[in-house]
């Protein structure tokens, strides 16, 4: 799959003075020296991305849930039919949506260590020091907080929040949908149990969304009000008491957010359709090109 | 205003025998002996009302909010129009609404009492002992608790809630926009400090929804759990934090409840949108006519 | 109700220094040579319109229905409620809002003489020569085309058309609702043999939009391709034929348009529904202030 | 993949006493006289369909567009997951989806016969002699007309529309999806040259669905006004055309009609979420189990 995808790439490349030239998402790689391995993602790239080859493009970070990696928001969330929708209707410009991928599978079915710093899984050092920086000077990039965001599903949703928590100076605006917010009653103890499935559970709790608001001092709340938030969970999701607490949280702090709970559960028909929100909402923050 | 929807009463029942007779709201009473003196309600009625004269409906509770009375979801809810939209797109049959009036406007400008017995204004015993009584004998209504539903906005989204936890036997569903829960985070110094308003802050604090919840025995738990609940409250509403707090109650107590966070305010467009959820919700919990 | 708007406007210039100031919708009016009286419109007036008095907006004019006013979007519309929540949710920025008054009340009720030029009522003359810059001369509008945008309903649909048909050069976008299409499906012989519905329906057959589609010369239809086209009609609309030879006309013309087929028919529902649409789509194409 | 479906099957089987029971999409065949070959199709089966044995459900036939198959609704247009949500929120009753299909791929890579009888390809004749007998036998489906509708894409609309014109003694509702209507509108010399294209064009425009409304006698008018109809297409499909004019037909035939053009083009995004308005329109028409 992946070397089909660098074919089309490499295709489109050749195509570059051909007068239509689509969409389209392909895989990409980096060696990372923190994790020690080759780690893929998957990179939305405009149409006419290889002829405007002056145009540098607002970019999304978009993080996967548990058990999927970095194709699973090009699979199943069908990211790139989203934006053909949204830029037709031009309810978004163009962007570029990197969709990085935080499994870990060496033989291991199912191990995925997920988006925090672990023994041996260092990956937010990764995240922050290799991924953001390489991918923001290999692919045109308005490398600037302004026109940077990070949405992201479950798992990835915790990862978003937690992120952005930390690093407000980096994102101006953070979507979670469906989150995990690593707060104590997220953990289920039998859904939970299982060996590599702590590993994520654990990096998580350590990154409890909801009491890094409780515990946040005045400069900090001052930061995180610098972020344009927005929560997104179904009605129906298992993960919603979790959300509910750092909603609440978020009030009594002072820190505003968008918020919507709609209709649904725990799957990707949420998440799909999550996207008709997330995209024209980070669009609106970002600059006009 | 009230004798002209009188006479148009009385002009569609000698046009009984016409063709086409639309829906219609009329301004109807009680004299009320509980709380001594005459008091309106607003009552909507189905499109051939007096022709299918051995036609019985399920019925509506819908109740206005503070500085309101039962001419309100009439005049800026337009639930009206938008039954007619639902009656003709299917997504619900013809039922009977009726608005009560919880305004008591004795010379004081603003004084409205609300949903809770208080001293020289027993209300919910009005409510129960004669306006419900009265209303469901007078008109064709489908007097059992399978084809009875109440909802109702702010002020009377707290009495909707609280009528619904002491009644479950009455309501078979429940749906409250933007409640008024009564709990203390919803009391707020300023804005309730003037006399009139204390007297309906003092009845709903009375009957605090949230701690309804959690001290319900199990008993009390198996019987809310008979009930459809659903609660809609706007993203910017100044009571989110009360809806969440009894969000979360209901969530520790394990009675389901249909959630919807939405774009919005505390304001008239929300709640006639609510409507087109509203009502076709009670409608799929009706039996079919 | 007037005077009472006057009174408000005269307050908040008063408190020009004042901290929060409220959007309005303020009743003005023009000394008209063309028409020979005084023409009043109403004017949505944005959130410090006052305060930040070197700030300019963009600006849509908002056209009425047969037998309502310049008051109908005001009151039944909710024109201000609606920009209040697009505001807020970050879906427009701050613009101007004409509402005018092509309606013609001399003793006769319910007459109502439309857009185009009738024998005593040059009311296209007026609207161009006087309304428009009178209104964007005395408040502060960008007075050039990217920022000017034109809406209406039913008759005002129509006239929406025709004015943005003929004045490529003055609006870069046009939404219609509902549109009275002037096309002969639209005239229907016995509701508008009324002596007074004639007047209008007259002057709209004058102009009928889907023949100036037809007949257009290619010039013409260039000029055509340079506005952005919006159509929203309601599937149970009596005019939606009319409306659908208008959309054939335009296809077949090469004239991209958006199009909407919502479920509804020709009435408010429906065009409050609708605003939420139009801004957005307005704002999308207006220049950021 | 047929395999491991039919595996399923049988553990499902054998778990028929288990407690929780999900719903399903199995792969099954008949052996086709008619079409003197094996054709396979997808069947939605409700939650607990193993285990209430005695309980039967209304039918839904869903048709697949151009170049799919009798998987494609399951793979991408997640009708597993749609139905799903629709049941938990109540909104649909549980339903059987039969999903035929229509290729025809000998080799031939491409090559799809589409709805219509043609030399050695008697399709029509399968689906109502062979197809819906004997799948309304096998499984549990309520087997009369209120309870049965159709519904399709592209090819497929255009095959629901036909197959319900020509058969509403069978079918109570149909929706179409952006449907190729085999009017003259709809043929694209370049776009259907290929000769394999052209086996189906030639069907479909032997069906015009345009012409077949046009010309209907008053008999057949007052059928198909016995039918539920429901046509859907995008603003942005580039056979609005063509349903534009069925439109116009249905509605100067006075056939009445529900009519949704969304914002969309010809692709999966907008047959995913039509779904969710399609499947709740059928179930607002059948009986209620």
């Amino acid at each position: 799959m992946k070397r089909y995808l660098t074919l089309i790439l490499l295709l489109c490349s050749c195509a570059a003075f051909a007068q239509v030239e689509k969409s389209m998402i392909v895989t990409d790689s980096i060696s990372s020296a923190v994790l020690g391995c080759k780690k893929a993602y998957n990179i939305y790239l405009p149409q006419n991305y290889k002829k405007d080859i002056d145009k540098f493009y607002p970019v999304v970070y978009l993080l996967h849930g548990y058990s999927d990696d970095n194709t699973n928001w090009t699979k199943r969330g069908h990211v790139r039919d989203v934006m053909t929708n949204l830029v037709r209707s031009g309810e978004v410009q163009e962007m570029i949506i990197v969709m990085p991928d935080a499994s870990k599978k060496n033989g291991v079915p199912n191990a995925c260590h997920g988006y925090f710093n672990q023994p041996d899984w260092a990956y937010e050092d990764y995240f922050f020091t290799e991924l953001m920086p390489q991918v923001e000077k290999k692919y045109r990039i308005r490398a600037d907080r302004t026109n940077r965001a990070i949405a992201g599903l479950s798992m990835g949703g915790g990862g978003t929040i937690s992120y952005a928590q930390r690093h407000p100076e980096l994102f101006s605006a953070a979507y979670s949908m469906s989150a995990f917010m690593g707060t104590p009653v997220d953990y289920n103890k039998e859904r939970h149990s299982h060996p590599d499935v702590m590993v994520f559970v654990e990096g998580a709790l350590r990154h409890d969304c909801v009491k890094y608001v409780r515990e946040a001092s005045p400069e900090i709340l001052e930061a995180l009000r610098s972020v344009r938030w927005f929560l997104d969970c179904g009605d129906d999701d298992y993960l919603l008491e979790g959300n509910l607490e750092f909603l609440l949280a978020m009030k009594r702090a002072g820190v505003p957010m968008e918020i919507r709970v709609r209709e649904g559960a725990h799957n990707w028909e949420y998440w799909n359709s999550a996207l008709y929100i997330c995209l024209p909402y980070f669009n609106r923050g970002f600059d006009r090109f």
